[in-house]
């Protein structure tokens, strides 16, 4: 198994208004998903943090939102596909022309907030791949192993990395336990899941049963109040095992 | 001279996007500017920010902004004065129905930004006097004693607050010596600043010349790194004089 | 049977950008909803709408809308109760104010786009009229007078204002065939609709049934291409019959 | 002299709200200056604008603009070079990937709105350049021959398509007559201006005196009512000398 690298939201302030701790991750993380402006990231933001991101090594990616700054792209948006096709690609366009201004290829994608679970429907996952596509079918596109995105991605011949969510536990359908306003995570916790990921490809849910996973990487989320602990607390332990 | 208030900005956040420390900083003022929407301040956070004003016994303002999120309205706009009007009553009526809400009256208006100081041109002032004569003739303008906004306000009939900046230096011609992105601030200098204000009615400019003034209130930026330690050292020093 | 009045979106334009004809269609009706910013209407439109109606003897209400200027407030969203709430707040504030000052009372609100068909989920409706209370309790709601948002409306003691949209056809469920890029409506088919209303008391469905309609007023679309022959093919056909 | 081409604005409305009419000009003119979502322009009209250019043969350009919607681009804001640099690489960015995803070039950029005069300041026609050679050191520069503006893009090494801007009068210093809301303009006086720079490479101006013009396209503007009439005259008349 290769080494699982960290992958992290980043660049999702916008202006004067904050979020996430991106200079703290950064260092300690192997790739950044910068948010495109629709639920955070203004044009300024996101050419700094790939800039930040270059600077120590941390490949850059695209995160699409929903448009909606206010509800920070979390809120379900009854979106029709060929228009969702539209507003990916100008995110995604947007976001890799800054990041290639620092001189930096824009790898990946991942898709931030409620867009994520909503791309377990068949068609906007078509429509998000459609999207990839128009811009860059080199890009590869950040989602769990398992499920519809994958599946659609790798029909339409787009790479997959897979991820494992490290700060968060598992409920009993395998689904990620979601808070909306975050508390700190143990990074004892945090490392154990990892720790279990590797050494047995599988994690166990808050009710107790255990579920494989296959991963490429670990995800961290940036908003959570302690997340640079957790990222170096991850590389820290990465670093001790390989 | 009655006893100075302590006035600063407040429900600037926007959604997860935040800025500002309000519960801290709260606990220890006596007015609260609330954002209306246009730099900062989703409808939810102007009515917390209301609803932890009245917890504690502050009075609730309205802060209204340019139209700018992303610049977090320290941009200048030319607007022309009617179209500006209509843009100050739309945030006036929004911020006082979500204050209502809570029971609370929304007692005065504050200008966020570079609008604060736009409104030393004659007929933006004007403008912006008309807008709060539509909405609440009662309410009062928070401005520098001397200058174009309160000679505006007063001939309007609009009652003034006047105040004073203490977490910034004055230059040489009393100006405010403001800084995009605050590094925190020495409390004693801010004390100090005071206490020279109503001692002496007059500040000691960063040229070392010194300027009289006027203030009924004490104003803080709530973005300073420290401001809770800033709107606690004034607090305590007002308390010990008074 | 009291004569029926006509009611049209309106203020829906947004600077430079339009929707809706206005102009045309005010003078041949007697109740307009004006929009709020969310979906349509900058506060210069509101305000001009406001007194474009005022000078017809035209009553004055709020429109309020999804935050999505993008989609026009015709995507569903998924927002929680209480914040459900703080928008319409925040809407409602603000268009009363801008309404206000044309020296117009804001007479009544009636929900956007998806907006309306989503208030017949209980805790939204509830959530849409504890924002009404806390604005106006004086408010009228327009609404059908069969569903969830009128019988919440009056649980409240907000008064009902039936309405029947006559330039639609209703389908066998009894809802509204709605389109999204609406085509001219044939003006006779129109008015044959509310002569029908008028003289029956019900609506004959696209499907050949019909089912029954009580309505204080009609509902005509402003998008529709020819609304402004719509509104006075209604205005001409009721004054023939009161 | 080569054949003038004609150049529009175009793809400037955003949902449901409208601006321009794109689909009656865009078959007589030869180059589109796509709008990029920040004064008009969703994505999907974005790209259904760019599908519509590609059916007439008509070249695709981007028409980035100040974040301003609601005053649709034309007020002054007061932006520092370096997040204007990054605010028009965003825009780029996004409306070529709509564009190529339609599978066309985008082949120039032209600023709009106030922005287009701003960029006689030399700091920010510097910081625009910046942004194009960026994204593309291909792209052409649509501007004035003679002003700030093109000797920035010469310097830079970016090509400079000049443009004449047939359906407003110059006034005596040469600057064009900006109307906020147009009115139609006789197409008999567009087309003899155009035949009076073919001709004798000068336009009259509204004072009578003469000023010399250099010009590779003639510019009109989507938002005269009579657009439409207006390309067609010139197009006719291209069409006859040429």
């Amino acid at each position: 198994m290769p080494r699982l690298g960290i992958n992290c939201d980043c660049g999702e302030s916008y202006g004067r208004l904050s979020v996430g701790q991106d200079a703290l991750v950064i260092p300690n993380i192997t790739s950044a998903n910068i948010a495109c402006g629709f639920h955070g990231g203004d044009p300024t933001t996101i050419r700094q943090t790939a800039r930040l991101a270059k600077a120590h090594g941390v490949a850059c990616g695209a995160h699409p939102s929903l448009p909606d700054l206010m509800g920070f792209g979390r809120r379900v948006m009854d979106i029709a596909p060929l228009e969702f096709t539209d507003l990916i690609i100008y995110q995604l366009g947007a976001v890799k022309a800054l990041i290639e201004a620092e001189g930096v290829r824009c790898e990946h994608v991942k898709p931030h907030g409620v867009m994520y679970a909503m791309l377990e429907r068949e068609d906007l996952a078509s429509a998000f791949g459609d999207a990839v596509i128009a811009v860059d079918p080199g890009m590869a596109w950040i989602c769990e192993s398992k499920g519809v995105a994958a599946a659609v991605a790798r029909r339409l011949g787009i790479r997959v990395i897979a991820e494992f969510t490290a700060d968060r536990a598992y409920d009993g359908d395998g689904k990620l336990v979601i808070t909306r306003n975050p508390e700190p995570v143990d990074p004892g916790f945090v490392v154990d899941q990892v720790r279990q990921v590797i050494e047995t490809g599988s994690v166990t849910t808050n009710v107790g049963t255990r579920i494989p996973v296959t991963a490429d990487v670990v995800c961290i989320h940036s908003d959570t109040p302690n997340s640079p602990d957790i990222a170096s607390a991850i590389r820290t332990f990465l670093d001790s095992v390989t």
